[in-house]
Parts: C-alpha cells; sequence; structure tokens
C-alpha cells in the first residue's frame, strides 16, 4: 500500500509518500510545495495542483490522502484551500486513484493519544509511528505525512493493489 | 473570442460557449451537467470537471469564465462549491487557458439592469443580449450564459486571440 497523502493550503501544501512494507509504515518522501502570493490564485491552484500530478506519475499511489477542512476564523481562506482540495481531489480521479478524506481531529486521533496535541507532540509522536530518515523541514510535511499515517492505520487489513 | 462559461456546482452545473463574432455574441452550446446523490463527491466533483474537459478540448476556448462564489446560509454546500470551483479552475489552468471569475452581482449587473434581478428577468434579458437559438431547459444553463455574456462584456475591447 502506498499512498500520497496532502495537507491541502494554496500558500504551503504539505505532501508526502509513504508505503506500508512488510507491517511497517515508511516515509518515502515529503515535501512542502510553496507558491508566491504574487501570483494569481489560479495560478497558485495550478501549480499545487501539478505538483500533486508530477508526484503521482513518479510515485504512482494506490490511493490519495487529504485532510478535509472545517471552517475557520477565515472564511475566504477556508474558500480557496477547498478550492485547493477540490483541484487535488480532480487531480488524483481523473487518474482512477481512489480519494479519502479525513478530519483534524481523525488525524489527531490516528497520530497522538489525544485529540488536542499541538504540533510538536504530533512531530514527536510520527518520529515513533513511522520511520523517517529524511529531514523535515516544515510544518506542512509533518502535516502530511500525519494525514498518511492515519490513512495507513484506517487501511491495516486490507491487501495491498499491487 | 470564444468563453467557456460555468455556473460551479456540485449536483447540476450548467456550462455554456459564446462566441463574440462580428461585434455580436452567439450562443453556441449549453448544457446543465447533473451527477447522483449516489455517487461519493469526488466522483461527482470528478464527473463535472471531466465534462469541462470535453468542452475544452471539443470546443478550444480562448477563456474560462466561473462564477465566484459567496457565503450561503449552508456552509457545507459552500465549501463544496468551492471544491468545484477549484477542479474547474484547475482543469483550464493545466491546459494553459485563462480563467476569469465574476461575482453573482457583477453577473447580474452585466446582465440586467438592476443588481436584484430575479431569474426570470435574468432569462429575458439574456434573450435580448445574446442570439440563443437552442432550447434552454435548466436555469443552470442560463446561469451559465450569464457568466459568458459578462466575460464578453467585459472584453469586447480585446482582439480574439485566433
Amino acid at each position: 500500500m502506498r499512498v500520497l497523502a496532502i495537507d491541502p493550503g494554496y500558500g504551503r501544501c504539505g505532501m508526502a509518500i509513504l508505503d506500508r512494507k512488510n507491517g511497517k509504515d515508511i516515509l518515502i518522501y515529503s515535501n512542502c510545495v510553496e507558491t508566491s502570493a504574487h501570483n494569481a490564485f489560479p495560478e497558485r491552484l495550478a501549480h499545487v495542483a501539478s505538483e500533486c500530478a508530477i508526484l503521482i506519475k513518479k510515485f504512482a499511489p494506490d490511493n490519495v490522502a487529504v485532510e478535509k477542512l472545517y471552517f475557520s476564523a477565515n472564511k475566504k481562506t477556508a474558500m480557496l484551500v477547498s478550492e485547493v482540495r477540490g483541484a487535488l481531489l480532480n487531480t488524483a480521479q481523473s487518474q482512477g486513484i481512489p480519494t479519502f478524506e479525513y478530519s483534524p481531529s481523525e488525524i489527531k486521533s490516528a497520530t497522538a493519544s489525544s485529540g488536542n496535541a499541538d504540533k510538536a507532540q504530533i512531530a514527536k509522536m510520527l518520529h515513533a509511528l513511522i520511520k523517517i530518515e529524511k529531514e523535515i523541514e516544515h510544518d506542512d510535511e509533518y502535516d502530511a505525512i500525519a494525514v498518511g499515517v492515519t490513512h495507513l492505520a484506517r487501511h491495516r487489513s486490507e491487501k495491498p493493489r499491487r
């Protein structure tokens, strides 16, 4: 089972590829896609989606998992992030890759014992849950890895498709 | 100038192709894409986006214009429509087609004298503004045509790219 996990955003978007091999979860790749605020929103959206398409082509994931969004204080931001989510979901779906969505509380529950864990606690817990051999530079990468760990935990009993 | 104009939605999504030829606006095509509520949301999203991709391939529009969304009473609906918008914008952008967005009030202003015009008034006004030779079955088609008329009105002075 290989999953492309994404923490959606239009300024910074975390993406991670995780494998479950022989019962162990391994981080294969992670990155934080950054777009310039000088560009128009549709261009930033397309930049993020094209990086998703590149990773799908390069890593051939079985599934794509994306964090579900809830309303934040900033409604405009919430709607723009929703647009990015839509572009990402369609990028996967249009290539026949099943998509999965997880709420922030589902991700916190799957990656740390408490639903109220902070970023530092989640990062520490992730290092305990999954083999991470690369250096993680951005919080957004950890967020994406957490989405991926949540997905693999939910699909432990499933056989890989390849 | 040829524009693919879209009134975004995941249950019903109006799409229209409008041309400006010799200073006149003509409706070339319109349709209401309908998706089944029995399907998962990502599939409905992908269905709408794939219809957009088909129209881009078939009609080769110079621009894609999409209605901008504002918060409705139903926040969940607003976010799902935002996801559809994102998938549509990315479908156009990924093929190098410039995208444009118009607010409901901009569309109403461009298509009827009043910003408070109702659907019936807009339909009547559209028939006066643009040559419509086909039968329009759905309100969503009129909504898409209104987006297209708005776009053509804003780009009267521009030369067509082809």
